[in-house]
């Protein structure tokens, strides 16, 4: 071996970010990719959006093609290679060329694990059966699609491609299906079913959807579901599936057995850690990759980024696992360039994250107030109806703003919000302001701007701190 | 005189905070506020959305009207009475009511120097002539719709009440307007006449339209305009207008003479100072009062707040004269408060403002290109196009961003954006930089909100950022 080597193992987010910054530092040297898919470098944030049919071409979901990152990277993309094996005293990978079957053994100067995240699967009887999907790759979202427009579309199936076969033949009953998990894709996948005219039940373990959120937000939620037509089922366990010739028909909980033609689901994710794991490589945070504020694993010139890695919350400055595609590739830019030789540190994150449910923008940044709860922090939890536009101004619509802040000292150290139009952005404002631990006051002295089309005179994130300052010296006088 | 009093002069946005906030801390203690016209606490910001008839109802423009101040705040509104002068060594203010025509002197215990801003009314031979509007008050706001309400519908005009004669009569010329200053103002109302089908002419001293910002945002704003069919007149003096019939018909610049049938003054404001200066209040920033970071003039028991007075230039720390309706508000809010014995510091603003011109969002934030080069700082500019959703989701639209970053400290000190959607909250992000006095490597790291409907997965915030490091590297090499 000549030239400086670096393997990526794993070629989405985090993995081609990584290949891409060690290229753009160090031209001369060689980075590798091994990619168990045919696709690299995809979003699948936008799995929703095609299966909804808001996106028709699964290419737009492709950032880049492994000939392209060959030609103007420089990046040598081996798709549809597993690694199975890292040997850490001979610095090798071990991988298997799923077509030709054929092992190889590369060798690397330096390594970054991006093996990404893997749908939780619990071991429910007839999780096996057909039409159980997981949503993850893009090809979970490939599959999805062409399930669903079979069904809608009718088409007579036959011949052996066909694996999906509308039990009710030509009648024109609508599809049903039951997504288990009321988290962010769950939530998102009910508006993406709901416009393709399927049915939908959510299977909820928890009081609410969207995990942690405060009840101040997730109440709104809930209501939409409902005004979308969204048949949600809380506190409600799934127990097992049943099926009819190797499909599910029915999904079995603890109240009550449901009918249904497909079961989506999105409990969560975990790290995909196995290869890691094998290697000596230790765990961390929600059992992650274990890395330090460079990105660098226990084991020397071995790094992890995205998915599969834990990252500092940086609110509580404790690390935690916070899987979210804009991280994984701020994690893998700066793994390859610490790889590369920079000295890079990744501060970490402080939780943001926006979601579309149907025409609601929700959005949170740092911790809930059960995050909070069970990180002993003394906290108190403050909510305000605001506007997005001047009450002048036509069409304006509601905004709910919830603030956690500590009572200590002030500090914000969450927010959450929910509202038609304006949130997704405004969620930036108070992530900046987390990051840069400012109080509620500091907050209500931000200059935010103001016409009446986009604001009130007083920003919803201003009434937001105002109103909350007013609780805080009532907490602090219990 | 028994209660103790506070007297506000002026009734809008800083005079009804500070009486406000005065007597939600001291609701035993008296407040007069003094205003010279029958309207009070309106948005003027909204005229524009009034005049273009999205708002039908001027009322939707009034946040408070003095009965209610009165009845629900406790505060003792004496409207259409104007404040005359003020005896610091007496504790007085002498007052005319305007319909009775009588003068009243009214002790005080603190004092809110609330005056406003005025337009800039240059003295142009013909100035006087009719239908040449300014747009400051309800009541321009009023007269400015009239006059065009009547133009457009041909309404037969008879009586005395009748000022408005479309010379033209019953022919269906669409009416000419000619804005005189291409600020935000003139801007928005190039949108509201537009909507009106009026033809819109602009002058406009400078090279660009809306001032000091850059050159990267106004073309955007400028294509914006001739799309729309505005015909913008840059680097173009007006010296004179000239009319028939007591009435403007001609705009007399230095590159020819224009038709009009209105015309509108936009030049900007300056601060409304002269009872101030006649009692003896210094003056500071821009021919603003003088104020320190309590709002306190040099007169004791005399504060100034809103469009009046100078505030703090938070990026310089120097005082600045921005008058702007947030502003106004927070500084009422803050003088009151201090009036009523705290001791709240307002520190200052960094100068955000966002401005809908047609279908485009344009905000700033901080100092521009020219105000770092007015300030001598050592800076450089760098502009990236990015886009306001995800490729793969439909409809997304380009957002320019322009950051303005120091170079010895890489800290960003302002930023300007462009774009269809997105705009007027990223730029609150940057405001939120701004007061945190970050560097453009903090800003890289800001962990912000992703979902492919609202945002790339490198949000254009952070590509700005990037692309401005690499930038300072650059310029530090050199």
């Amino acid at each position: 071996m000549s030239a400086e080597r670096l393997v990526v193992i794993g070629g989405v987010a985090a993995g081609m970010s990584a290949a891409s910054s060690f290229k753009r530092l160090k031209p001369e040297a060689e980075a590798i990719v091994l990619q168990n898919d045919h696709f690299i470098s995809y979003g699948a944030c936008s799995l929703p959006y095609y299966i909804s049919d808001d996106v028709k071409d699964i290419n737009r979901l492709i950032s880049l093609s492994p000939e392209v990152a060959t030609k103007e990277r420089g990046i040598t993309v081996l798709t549809r290679h597993e690694a199975r094996s890292i040997d850490p005293a001979r610095k090798t990978v071990t991988a298997v060329d799923l077509d030709g079957n054929e092992e190889k053994t590369i060798s690397y100067d330096h390594l970054v694990v991006a093996t990404g995240g893997l749908p939780v699967r619990p071991p429910f009887p007839g999780i096996d059966l057909g039409h159980i999907f997981t949503l993850r790759t893009l090809h979970d979202g490939i599959e999805i699609k062409r399930f669903i427009d079979r069904w809608t579309t009718f088409e007579p199936c036959v011949g052996p491609q066909c694996v999906y076969v509308n039990p009710f033949g030509a009648e024109k009953r609508p599809m049903r299906a039951s997504i288990v998990g009321g988290g962010s894709i769950g939530m998102e996948m009910c508006e993406s079913l709901r416009k393709r005219r399927v049915e939908v039940t959510v299977f909820e373990k928890m009081d609410r959807v969207l995990g942690t959120m405060d009840t101040s937000i997730t109440n709104i939620v809930e209501e939409r579901l409902a005004a979308e037509g969204v048949n949600l089922m809380k506190g409600v366990s799934v127990q097992s599936f049943e099926g009819d010739s190797g499909s599910v028909t029915r999904v079995i909980t603890d109240k009550g057995t449901f009918d249904t033609d497909m079961v989506l689901l999105v409990i969560g994710a975990r790290p995909n850690t196995k290869i890691a794991v094998d290697a000596g490589i230790e765990l961390g945070a929600g059992g992650a990759i274990k890395v330090d504020d460079h990105l660098r694993t226990n084991i020397p010139d071995i790094y992890a980024a995205g998915d599969c890695a834990e990252a500092t919350q940086m609110v509580t400055g404790k690390k935690a696992y916070i899987p979210l595609g804009a991280t994984a590739n701020k994690q893998g830019r700066i793994a390859g360039e610490n790889a590369a030789g920079m000295n890079n540190a990744f501060e970490g994150v402080v939780g943001t994250a926006v979601t579309k449910i149907f025409d609601l923008e929700v959005a949170r940044t740092g911790l809930s107030p059960l995050d909070a709860e069970r990180e002993g922090i003394d906290h108190f939890v403050s909510t305000i109806k605001g506007r997005s536009r001047s009450t002048a101004y036509p069409e304006g619509k509601p905004i709910t703003v919830t603030y956690v802040a500590e009572k200590a000292s002030g500090r914000l150290i969450g927010a959450q919000m929910a509202g038609n139009e304006g949130v997704a952005h405004r969620i930036d404002t108070l992530a900046t302001a987390l990051y840069n631990r400012m109080t509620l006051e500091d907050i209500a002295r931000l200059d935010l701007a103001y016409a009446p089309p986009f604001a009130t005179v007083w920003d919803p994130i201003l009434v937001a701190a105002n109103v909350a300052l007013k609780r805080l010296q009532k907490e602090r006088q219990l």
